[in-house]
C-alpha cells in the first residue's frame, strides 16, 4: 500500500485560495489499501465515482483529514501534516497495515513538510527524493527563473530573455527584447496556468488571446513606457522582491506542448506528451496523447524533455515532472518551464487515458480535459450528469468515448460550479460536436461579464 | 590572451561597499598580453609588485576601467560593463590583438553581465558556462539555501537543518534543532566569510569565537525566546524576504576546510584543499595545502567535493568552485556551502602557493593568507614593507619563505590599512614566530575597541 498526500505548493511560496476540490484529483491515483491524506473530507459522490472507474474497493481506502491549521482546511497546511496530533493519527492508521508494507509516500507537491512527515513515520526511504525535498528542493525545482538557468546549462533551447532580480534589471531586459520583438512575456517565478504571466505588448497586433498569459498590458508609445510599467508591476511580478522575474521574448502563433517524465534513482523515462490550449488567455483544455504533430517537433520535445529530466535528476529530484514548451510556426521547440510535481496532467494520462480509456488500443481514442469556461453556468453535479446522459455524451466503457468528470463538482457560488472534465473521443470532429452540445446547454454567462484577467473559481486553476 | 574581469557578486543580490582594492587580486591571474577590466585604476605599486613576482611584462597588459556607474567606481556596476561606451572601448582594445586570439573570458564572479559583455564582443563561446550564467545561474550556484537541497540531492553530508521561506518556518526549524542541540547557525543565502551568519546560542558554553559566524545572539531562557528572535531577525536573515534562510545545527569544535575544483565541459578535477581559521568569529587566516589532516577526513572532503563539483557541472556551471566543509571532532566531514566563483583562495593556491612558492617542491613549504586583524594599525604600504625587511620576514625567493602581500595596501582611514597578505613558511613554529613579530609591531588597537560583529574595513571581506 501507499500513502498518498493531497497537498499543493507550499503557502510560503505561493498563496492559493481554496484547493479542497482540486486536490481530490489525488483519488485517481488510489489503489486498494492506500492511505489517503486530504485537507478536507472528500466529496462522497466523487470518491464513489472515481473508484468505480478505477476498479478500486473504496472500503479498502483509509482517508485521513489533516487538522484545519492556518487555512481552515481550505488548503493543506504543511504544519498540520507534521503536527503531533496528525502524526499520531497517521501512526495509528498505519499500525493496522504495518509500516513495512508502505511501498511509497506519494505527494502532489514536493513539500519539505512531506519529507518531515515521512521521516517522523520512519518512511523517509519510501519518499522518492526525500533528502532533496527536505531542504526545500521543491521550490528550486519549480522555479521558472531557476528553470531558465538550468535549461540553458543543459543546452535546451529557451526563448531569448533574462532572469531579473531588480526593477532596473527588468527594465534593461525589456528594452533589449523590445528593440527586436513586438511583445514580451513577464513571468512570476511561481504561479501556474498562465495566471502569473503578463503579455506586455508594444505591437498591438500581438495582443492575442490564445496564449498562456492571463494578464495583458499595452505599452504606451512614449519613451518612458517601460520604466513606468516596471515601477507599477515589479512588486507584483517579483512577489514584493521575494522571487526573481523572467522576461522573455513573446513568440506569436506558437502551440503549447509538454513532455512528462519520471525521474528515478536509476534513470529517467518519458511518460506522455500532450498539448495545452488557451482561449481568451485562459487555459481552456489539454489533449493527450500528442497526435498530428510534425515528427521533428516531436523529436525536439522528447530530446529536450529528456535532457531536462536528467538535469532534474542530477539536482536530486525524484518523481514525475513536466517539461513545458512551445512549438513555433517555423517548427522550433522552445522550453518554457519544468514542473517538478504531480502536474495537472498526470491523472489525465496515467489513469484516465492509459488505464480507463486505453488510448493505445484500437480504434484510436484521445482524451481532452476541459476547464468549465467562465461563460458556463453549471448549478450542480446532478444537472451536469443529467445533461451528459440527455445529450448522449456520458462515458461509455464499451465504446471508450464520452465524458469522465475529473474533479468534484462543488458549486462555490449558487449556480457556479467550476471544475474540470475529460472527454474521450475518436476524432477532432467528434470532440468539437460534444463540446458544442455542452456549450449550447451551459453557456449562459455573457463573455462581457468577466475580464480575461479575472480569477474565476480558484479551485480549478492548475497547480502546474 | 585572455580578458580578465575584476567583478564581484551582483549588487542586486548582495550589496557591497567598496571593493576597489579587493578586486585587484585579479592581477595575480594576469599573463602576458591579457586585457584587464577593473572598476578603478589599479594601484601602480601593487601592479608592479605582482607582475614582478609572476614574471609578467606589465607593459604587455591592457587595463580598461569601466565607467563609474551607479557606485561611483567603488564597485563594478554590471550595467557599466555592457554600456555602449565601455563595449566600444573593449572592442577598440581587442582590435589590436584580434578577437580570434582571445582564449578565455575570465571573471571573478559569474554575473549575467559578463555573459552579455562576452556576447556583445562575439566571445560568448570563450566564456565558460556562458549560457547558464546569462540566465542568472550565478545566483543559483552561490546560494547557501539552494546548496543544501543540491548537496542533499547528491547524497553529500550536511548538518541537520532546514531552508526557510518565512519566519514561521524558521521558528519551527529553530525549535526542532534546539530541542537536541545547544546552538544553531542562521545563515543568509548570500554573504561571505561568516558575515551573514549568526550563532544562536541556548547553551552559553557554546558561545565560542572560533566559528564562521560574525554575529552572536544568546537566547533568553523564556518560552517565547525563539519567536522573539525571529520577529527581530527575519528581515535581516532573509534580506527582507528576498532570499531563503538556512537554519543549521551548530557543531562545536569543528575545523573549517575546503576543497576546490574546476568544472569543465569534459568533467571536473580537484585543484587544491585548504583550511580556514576564525578568531573572534572573524575569518583570520587560511592555509594551503591541507596538511596534518586525518586520511579519512581528507578522503571524505575529496569525495564530497567531487560529487558537488559534478552536480554543479550538471547545473551548467563551468569554472572554479569551492566546496566548503567542517570536520567534526569525531572525524565526520559536513559540507556547508559551494562558492561557484573565483573564491578568495584561488590566487593563494593557484598563483602564490603553486607557481611562486611551489608548495609541491622540497623542502616543504606551506602558505597562509592572513587578514590584517582589527587590532592592528598599519598606516601605509611603506611602513609595512619596511617592517617586513626589518623583522626579517620579507619574501625570499631563494629560501621560498616570507611575506607576499596579496592585495593593495590602501589606507581607508588614516593609519588604518586593511588588506590580506600571504606568508610562505616551513613549519607551524615558523609561521607562529613571524606572526608574533608582526603582531608585536602592529597590534596597537585594543581588542575592546571593536565588536566582533563590526564591519571593519569592507574591502578585506572575502567574496567567498
Amino acid at each position: 500500500m501507499r500513502v498518498l498526500i493531497g497537498n499543493h505548493i507550499d503557502p510560503a511560496i505561493r498563496d492559493r485560495g481554496d484547493l479542497r476540490a482540486w486536490t481530490q484529483r489525488l483519488l485517481w491515483f488510489a489503489q486498494d489499501g492506500d492511505l489517503i491524506v486530504l485537507c478536507d473530507v472528500p466529496d462522497p459522490r466523487f470518491l464513489a465515482y472515481v473508484t468505480a472507474l478505477t476498479g478500486v474497493d473504496p472500503a479498502s481506502l483509509h482517508v485521513l483529514i489533516t487538522p484545519p491549521g492556518r487555512f481552515g482546511g481550505r488548503l493543506l497546511d504543511p504544519d498540520s501534516l507534521t503536527s503531533h496530533q496528525f502524526l499520531d493519527a497517521a501512526r495509528e492508521a498505519l499500525t493496522a497495515s504495518d509500516t513495512r508494507q508502505v511501498e511509497e509516500v506519494f505527494a502532489l507537491w514536493p513539500s519539505a513538510s512531506v519529507a518531515l512527515f515521512a521521516a517522523a513515520l520512519g518512511l523517509a526511504d519510501r519518499f522518492p527524493g526525500a533528502a532533496f525535498v527536505a531542504q526545500s528542493g521543491g521550490e528550486l525545482g519549480n522555479n521558472k527563473a531557476a528553470f531558465r538557468a538550468l535549461a540553458a546549462g543543459a543546452g535546451v533551447p529557451i526563448a531569448p530573455g533574462a532572469v531579473c532580480r531588480s526593477a532596473s534589471e527588468a527594465i534593461d531586459a525589456t528594452s533589449t527584447l523590445l528593440s527586436t520583438a513586438g511583445a514580451v512575456v513577464v513571468k512570476q517565478a511561481h504561479n501556474g496556468a498562465g495566471v502569473g504571466n503578463q503579455l506586455l505588448v508594444r505591437d498591438s497586433m500581438l495582443a492575442v488571446d490564445h496564449v498562456g498569459a492571463r494578464h495583458l498590458h499595452h505599452l504606451d508609445p512614449g519613451p518612458d513606457a517601460i520604466d513606468v510599467y516596471w515601477q507599477e508591476r515589479w512588486d507584483w511580478a517579483s512577489g514584493e522582491g521575494r522571487f526573481p522575474v523572467v522576461v522573455e521574448e513573446f513568440t506569436p502563433n506558437a502551440t503549447s506542448l509538454y513532455s512528462e517524465h519520471y525521474a528515478a534513482d536509476t534513470g529517467t523515462r518519458p511518460t506522455e506528451m500532450g498539448t495545452l490550449l488557451y482561449v481568451c488567455r485562459r487555459l481552456s483544455h489539454q489533449i493527450v496523447p500528442l497526435r498530428d504533430v510534425d515528427d521533428k517537433v516531436r523529436a525536439q520535445l522528447l530530446d529536450g524533455g529528456t535532457r531536462l529530466a536528467e538535469t532534474w535528476r542530477a539536482l536530486g529530484y525524484r518523481g514525475h515532472l513536466s517539461a513545458d514548451a512551445i512549438a513555433t510556426p517555423d517548427g522550433r521547440v522552445l522550453f518554457t518551464e519544468v514542473n517538478a510535481q504531480v502536474s495537472g496532467s498526470l491523472h489525465i494520462y496515467q489513469v484516465i487515458a492509459h488505464r480507463i480509456v486505453d488510448t493505445s488500443a484500437l480504434p484510436e481514442r484521445s482524451v481532452v480535459e476541459y476547464h468549465v469556461p467562465p461563460t458556463w453556468s453549471v448549478p450542480d453535479a446532478d444537472t451536469f450528469f443529467a445533461a451528459l446522459t440527455e445529450l448522449g455524451c456520458a462515458w461509455d466503457a464499451n465504446n471508450r468515448t464520452g465524458v469522465i468528470v475529473s474533479m468534484p463538482i462543488v458549486p462555490l457560488q449558487p449556480g457556479l460550479a467550476q471544475f474540470v472534465f475529460c472527454l474521450a473521443y475518436a476524432t477532432e470532429a467528434d470532440r468539437q460536436t460534444v463540446w458544442e452540445r455542452l456549450d449550447a446547454r451551459f453557456a449562459t454567462v455573457p463573455a462581457s461579464a468577466y475580464s480575461a484577467s479575472d480569477h474565476v473559481g480558484t479551485p480549478v486553476h492548475f497547480a502546474s
